[in-house]
């Protein structure tokens, strides 16, 4: 399977943490994929043959398997839970998989609002919005906030999807933009010190993304 | 169940067209919410307290059951399709589901740049940038061509998820933007004008957002 990925982005750093939890990471081609800054307002037109032709939406991750092409972590990270995980990081169904995906959809929503400030931050001067930038930094406090105070005392011992979205949208917000989000969630952020020795969170500690 | 709503949204569109498929549409109380055009760069403070404690996204669509709260279409069209359609709409797992995944996908990262190319244009003229406005619309166009060239003609005869997506997202384009897109998939704007007859399409015909 061929995997297209940078070492900055978190939805990449999701699907990466998911497959070292599964034990499968020999089982992918990682291919870098380069980005100009200016990803922010413009279609990149300098992306691969291979990885254009991959996927029509231009983003990472991208997972092209020999049946399958998926160009979300969502999808890819729901197919190789249930092909190589037997359900172990999310369950099949029921009330255990509702109460995950309330997490996995507050977690995907704060790291929607990350990457939308990142992209706003690459803006130029003229055209950067101090406005936007408030919001999304309020989405995120909220969204920290609301898992430490109505998810964190029911995590359970597996480092499942709802506990690896919610460590990445801590490690993200750290790496990108500081602190600050532990104040917000102060509980969250001892949770996520100790969450973060895990060897899936320290092998795919992020950086910066190469640029083309 | 509670679901907010509006009536422009096409994420809200996407849930109520599953409901509408699935015959449950009188299970749920709709909850209208309203927005002020600042939403494009501004927290919205005028949230009604239900709204706002419900959901710290703080997007429609959000759904409150007695025992979860779902804040995203993704999780509550997974929802709906388990624990009221038997599956129907979207297989539980195997080839099948990946397929519906792959074109989930790419309609949604189609629906995801409809959205940010709206908010955009929302903003002051300062603050606007064209060049953001044509990447999203370059998605857009690339997204409705790979739905035509890779996927429209292993349809099925059932309007699953994979479907819906599809058809919100070219109802949504068409409704926003125009009869543009069009040219970039003729032949899935054939599908879509005889799939925008069916009664679930037809009820959900998006209108602007009430302002607050």
């Amino acid at each position: 399977m061929r995997l297209y990925v940078t070492p900055a982005s978190p939805w990449v750093r999701r699907v990466r943490v998911v497959i070292q939890e599964l034990g499968i990471a020999d089982r992918f081609d990682y291919v870098q994929t380069k980005w100009p800054h200016s990803w922010g307002t413009q279609t990149v037109t300098t992306l691969s043959p291979d990885f254009a032709a991959a996927t029509p939406v231009a983003r990472i991750p991208a997972l092209v398997t020999d049946t399958v092409t998926l160009t979300d972590s969502h999808a890819i990270c729901d197919y190789l839970n249930a092909e190589f995980g037997a359900f172990r990081l999310l369950p099949r169904e029921g009330a255990a998989r509702w109460q995950a995906l309330a997490v996995v959809a507050i977690a995907s929503g704060n790291l929607e609002a990350q990457i939308m400030r990142r992209a706003e931050l690459l803006r130029s001067d003229k055209e950067r919005s101090g406005d936007f930038i408030a919001k999304m930094r309020d989405r995120q406090m909220r969204c920290h906030a609301a898992i430490e105070t109505e998810h964190l005392s029911s995590f359970g011992d597996t480092f499942d999807l709802a506990q690896i979205t919610t460590a990445v949208a801590c490690g993200y917000d750290e790496w990108r933009y500081g602190p600050g989000w532990r104040s917000a969630a102060p509980q969250l952020a001892d949770w996520y010190d100790s969450i973060a020795q895990r060897p899936s969170m320290k092998i795919t500690e992020p950086a910066e993304t190469p640029q083309s």
